[in-house]
C-alpha cells in the first residue's frame, strides 16, 4: 500500500484524537481562578493522555519509517490500534473527572492494556512483513524496547496485578504507574530513532 | 489536478469523520461501570461505522493509488461520496442510541445505501477516465469486488427487500447485515491492494 | 514558502470547517422520521456550505499548484480567506435554523461576500507575485472566471442589491442565488484545471 | 526523524486547534442581530487567537524548513509547544466570555507566556541541533527576531511587569498588548523567510 497516505491518515487520526481531548476542559462560567482550578484533576488526566499520544506516535513513527511493507493485515491491525487509541478522549475525560475512584481509573488503564496489545500486535505484523526480504528492518523492530515491553506477557501479568492491588487502595495510583511506564518508553527507545530518515 | 492533494484532502475529512463519532459518547455522571455501560449499544454501532470506514479508505486509496487522472468529474464525484460519509456520524449516533427501534436502523441503512452508490459511481468515473489511455487499470478498477457488488443492481435490489423484511421483525439484524457486507468487502479485495505503491 | 505545507495546513483547516458542521445536526431524542425532519432545513444549508466548499477548494487548488511563489504576503491573505471560511460553520448554522428569517440569511450571505472578497483580494496577490517571472502564469490566474467574477465591482454592487432586495421579500430567495452563483463557478472553470499537475 | 511526518502532524494539530475555537461561537437561539452580537466579544478573542496561530505557524514553518535534523529531544520540545498551543481554546473562550475581568485576560496572558518559553525553547534546540554540521543554519535560526525577542528574558520581565500592572487598571489593555506583541513578530521576520523552499 501507499506508505504515506497509511501514514498521513494515521496522523490525522492521532492529530484529532489529541485535539479533541481539549474539547472537554469546562469554561469556566465564573471569572476567577477558583472556578478554572475545577479542571485541575481533568488537565491531569489530559497532561498523560498527551504523553501517551507523543510516546506512541514516537514508536509508531519509528516501525512505519522502516517497513518496506504496508501489507492489509498491517492495514487492519494499524486500524485496531487506532480504533483503540480513539477510545482514549472517552477513558481521559472519565478518569480526569473521577481521578480518586477505582472504577474510571480501572477503565483508563484497561484502555491503555488494549492500546498496548495493538500495538504489539502490529509490531510484530510489521516485523513479520519484512522478514524475508529485509531481515535487518525486522530485527530492529523486534529490538524496540516498545515492542518488547509490550509483547512480554510475563510484563503484562505483573502489571495487571499490580494496577489491581494498588487501585483499590488509592486509585491515582495506577495513573503514576502509567506514568513511570509511559516515560520509561519515551527515554527507552532505539539508538537510531531520531537519525533515521533524515 | 493535483492527485496528493485531493487524497490528502479526503483524507483529513475521512480522519475527522472517524474522530468525531468518538464525540457522541457520554462520559459517564458516575464512576462506576454500571454508567459507563449505557454506551454499550453506541459502541456497537461506533465499531460497525469503523469498520466501514475502514473498507471505504481501503477501497478509495486502492483506486486513487492506480488512477493516472483526477478529472474535475471526479473531484465532485468524490465530493458527493465524501458528502454521503460525512452523515455518518449523525446516522451512528442515532442507530447506536436506538439500536432496537426500526427507524434510526432504517436510517443508517439509507446512509450506506446513498454511500455505495456513491461509491459505485466514483468508481465508474475513475475506471472511464482511464479507459482510453490506461486501459489496464481501467479494467483492474472494473473488477474490483467492491465496485462489482455495488455496481450490481440486483444485489441492492435483494439487499434493500431483505433489509426492509428483517428491520421490522428485528431491527438490530439490519447492523447484523451490514457488519456481513462489510466484511465480505474488507476480504474480497483485489489480489494486488496491497502490493501497489510500496 | 514550502508550497506543499501551505497547501497541507489550508487542506486541514477546510476539512476540519467541513466537518464540524456535522456537528450541529441534532440526533432525534425519539426514534421517528418526524423527530430526524426537524434537521431538514439544517441539511439545506449543510448542503449549500458544502457545495460552497467545493467550490472553493477547487479554486483555491488550481491558483496554488500553479504558483510558482508563496510569499509572506500571501500567506497572510490565504489566512484571511481561510478566517473568512471558519466563519461558515455558524453563519451555517444560524441560517439553517431559521431559513425563512432575514438576519441569519443576511448574515450567511456577509460571510459569503467577505469569503469572496478575500478571495479575489489573495488571487491577486498570488498572480502578482508571478507577474515579473512568470507572466504566462499570471495571465491564467487572472482569467479564471472565478477571479474576474470576485474581482468586478459591478457584479457585487448587483449582488447586495439584489440580495437585499429579496432577503425581505422570501429570505430562502438569498439561499437561492446563493446556489445559483455557486454552481456557475463550479461549471466555469479554467480548461485546463483539471489536467495540471498530473 | 522524518522531518516531513512530524511537520504534518504538527500542522493537523495547530488546524485543529484553529478550527474548534470556532465550536466556542454560539449559534444564537434568536433570528435577529442582537442576538447574533452576544458573541461580540469572542470574535474579538477569536480574531486575536487566529494571529497568534498565524505567527506561530509563520515562525515555525522556518525552523523547519531549515532544520536537517528533527532528534528526538526536538520532538518532544515540539510536543510541548503543542501543548501549550491546545489549551489556547481554552483560555480563548474564557477571555472571550468574561473579556473586561482580570483574571480570565490574566489566563489568556500566561498561555501565550507559557507558548513563548517553549516556542524559546524549541528554537534554542533546533539552533543547537544544526550548530556543528550546519553553522550558516543555526546562525539563521538565533538570527530570527521572533526568537530573539522570545530569548530575552529582560523583555520577558517588562513584559509581566506591564501586562500584570495594566490587566488590574482595564484587563482588556493586556489583549491589546498581546495584539502589538503579534503584530511586531509578524512583521519582523527573517528576510529569506517567504522565499526558502519554493
Amino acid at each position: 500500500m501507499n506508505k504515506g497516505r497509511v501514514e498521513a491518515f494515521t496522523d490525522a487520526v492521532v492529530a484529532i484524537v489529541l485535539t479533541i481531548m481539549v474539547l472537554e476542559f469546562d469554561v469556566p462560567s465564573e471569572p476567577t481562578f477558583a472556578a478554572l482550578a475545577e479542571n485541575a484533576s481533568y488537565l491531569i488526566a489530559y497532561l498523560i493522555s498527551f504523553l501517551f499520544i507523543g510516546v506512541a506516535w514516537y514508536n509508531h513513527h519509528y516501525m512505519l519509517t522502516l517497513t518496506k511493507h504496508i501489507t492489509k493485515r498491517i492495514y487492519w491491525l494499524n486500524n485496531v490500534w487506532i480504533l483503540t487509541m480513539s477510545l482514549l478522549p472517552v477513558s481521559t475525560a472519565w478518569a480526569g473527572k473521577f481521578i480518586d475512584q477505582p472504577q474510571p481509573e480501572l477503565f483508563y488503564f484497561i484502555i491503555f492494556l488494549l492500546w498496548a496489545i495493538a500495538y504489539a500486535v502490529l509490531s510484530h505484523a510489521i516485523a513479520q512483513a519484512n522478514v524475508d526480504d529485509h531481515p535487518k528492518i525486522a530485527a530492529k523492530i523486534q529490538a524496540m524496547p516498545a515492542y518488547r515491553i509490550h509483547a512480554n506477557v510475563f510484563f503484562w501479568m505483573v502489571a495487571v496485578i499490580v494496577v489491581f492491588l494498588i487501585i483499590f487502595v488509592w486509585p491515582p495510583l495506577s495513573m503514576v504507574f502509567t506514568v513511570i511506564e509511559l516515560i520509561l518508553m519515551a527515554i527507552r527507545t532505539p539508538a537510531d530513532s531520531d537519525k533515521i530518515a533524515e
